[in-house]
């Protein structure tokens, strides 16, 4: 892959999370999916707002989660996403900014306001999301700084990013930027329902775009529509150039070149909050990846990085990463 | 005391806490009092912002989080403080009224945007607070709704509204129509500094229209001169109705009557954030005062309030706080 200034750019919808805690009567009053995420319209987003108990904002957004994490872990990032110029927005790009990533995307000066995601947290520690784009709409080609994609040597997308129509233009002309500049293409399936809406165009990402694949065992059978998990991991065979493949307290399994590789997962006290558990540990992942790694070390990072920040509530690591993981391996 | 509608109505400053690890380094390099609240302009708020590491928004200010704390108890309160119409003003609204605060001051519709305090909490669990008034300043006499007060058994005001030249009268209107009315006046002395800037208004208040004082230690030595705590309490002796004296982890001591009961803290596992802790003792305290319990099982409801919200990050009880102390109370 060569030396490259940054070894990761990830692009994504930047979301403020407006975290609550409710229960599973909530859920079922106000018809919220549990464990998924939902797109929602301003007006619902002003109802299930109203309804829902006193809320902490925290910057979101999946693709920030694991650039932010990356960062975290010492690693040298940037991040493309479309925020307003407003309270919500500063908030966002003082958050990422202020870990170290490089986020230099013009904010938007009219049209909605900064996306938000309202994430409710039963006890069982599992989250339900709630998503106004908002502003995310706005991000387009024009986002995609030619110079930042040419300086990394993985450029890291979300699915999601094919919710916004623009969107899913900036995202075919990043991947086309990193492979004409020698670097990788990284891609999280995002959520099963997000899979249900472009499985096709998924499916054809995969098989032709792709790198690295990131997804959790519900993407991953959605994606090939099966309910068998080994047929789901052997259909993934030869498509993508690794594949990590996240299963909750089971772990995960890597995929290169033929071979399986499956990590433990790590040990946690109490799941508090699941949200950015993938996000993290793709952070973990990618960074153990470009710092040349072998995958089950990289593995044991990501599993590391997740395991933080679902001790606690908010999709950000609260303790000092890089020490953390640092600790751990030397364990 | 008769028959009210409402047992408590708070007035303060409106603020949004922006909360942020970090460390006695940061604070020595920035200039900030430890422990303290410092009042700070928009400039310095700005470049406190930039270099403070990523934040967590939740709804704050002293007033609204002892109301918020009495409500979640099961106690009827409403609260009276100026947001501007902006993002965070109507988060701080949402997140007062789901906790079934009353809460209809109107917002600005101009002027400067919502309050925001900076606290830096250090590995000690000590918050540091910088504050940056905003909205808050548009306080006014006005904003004081006469029949709000005279519904209410107990008008809880804090030192902190000494601050804003027009929220000083707001404060004087709100004392006066609560006397009128047969209620009483509650205060909380909010802060050393503050005590300092204010100290001879303060003893004016004190000795002539307060009936509960709150208080901790060094607020209580400020408002004295003195260095002495047992100087500091025979000072008071007289001047108020009831005074409940905070003593962090040597627990309170409650003044009524020329008799003085020591209340022990609540034991804390580990002290996460003291932001809200005295807040949260005086919801406990009035809400105890206003069911007609006697005063030192006011004060244990009292610690059991500051013990929880010390145990985790933001000035609002995360945990079911009436069921808590019932359990509490119980065993």
């Amino acid at each position: 892959m060569g030396d490259k200034p940054l070894e990761l750019v990830g692009i994504g919808n930047a979301i403020v999370d407006v975290l609550s805690r409710t229960d599973d009567d909530f859920l079922k009053t106000h018809g919220v999916t549990k464990g998924a995420m939902t797109l929602i319209d301003a007006a619902r987003a002003e109802a299930l707002y109203e309804a829902m108990g006193p809320g902490i904002e925290v910057s979101g957004g999946s693709l920030a989660n694991a650039t932010a994490g990356f960062a975290a872990l010492g690693g040298r990032a940037a991040y493309i996403g479309k925020v307003k110029n407003d309270q919500l927005g500063r908030v966002f790009a003082h958050d990422l900014r202020s870990t170290g990533v490089r986020f230099t995307t013009p904010m938007a000066n009219d049209g909605d306001a900064t996306a938000r995601c309202l994430v409710l947290v039963t006890p069982d520690g599992q989250r339900s999301m709630n998503t106004y784009l908002g502003a995310c709409v706005q991000l387009s080609e024009a986002d995609v700084d030619p110079d930042l994609i040419a300086a990394a040597r993985v450029v890291y997308l979300e699915g999601y990013l094919w919710d916004p129509p623009e969107a899913k233009k900036a995202f075919r002309k990043a991947m086309a930027l990193a492979h004409e500049g020698g670097g990788e293409v990284a891609l999280t399936l995002s959520d099963a329902f997000c899979v249900e809406r472009w499985r096709n165009e998924f499916r054809d990402l995969v098989d032709h775009h792709v790198d690295i694949l990131f997804a959790n065992e519900a993407e991953l059978l959605s994606l090939f529509e099966t309910d068998d998990f080994t047929a789901a991991i052997a259909a993934l065979h030869g498509r993508v150039k690794i594949a990590a493949i996240t299963r909750s307290e089971q772990g995960s399994v890597i995929l290169h070149d033929g071979a399986a590789h499956e990590i433990a997962a790590e040990p946690v006290a109490r799941v508090v909050d699941a949200t950015g558990a993938g996000d993290l540990y793709s952070a973990g992942f990618l960074y153990g990846y470009t710092q040349g790694l072998d995958l089950p070390m990289a593995g044991r990072i990501a599993s590391i990085c997740a395991a933080e920040v679902i001790s606690h509530y908010g999709a950000r690591p609260e303790s000092d990463l890089r020490n953390l993981v640092e600790r751990a391996l030397a364990a």
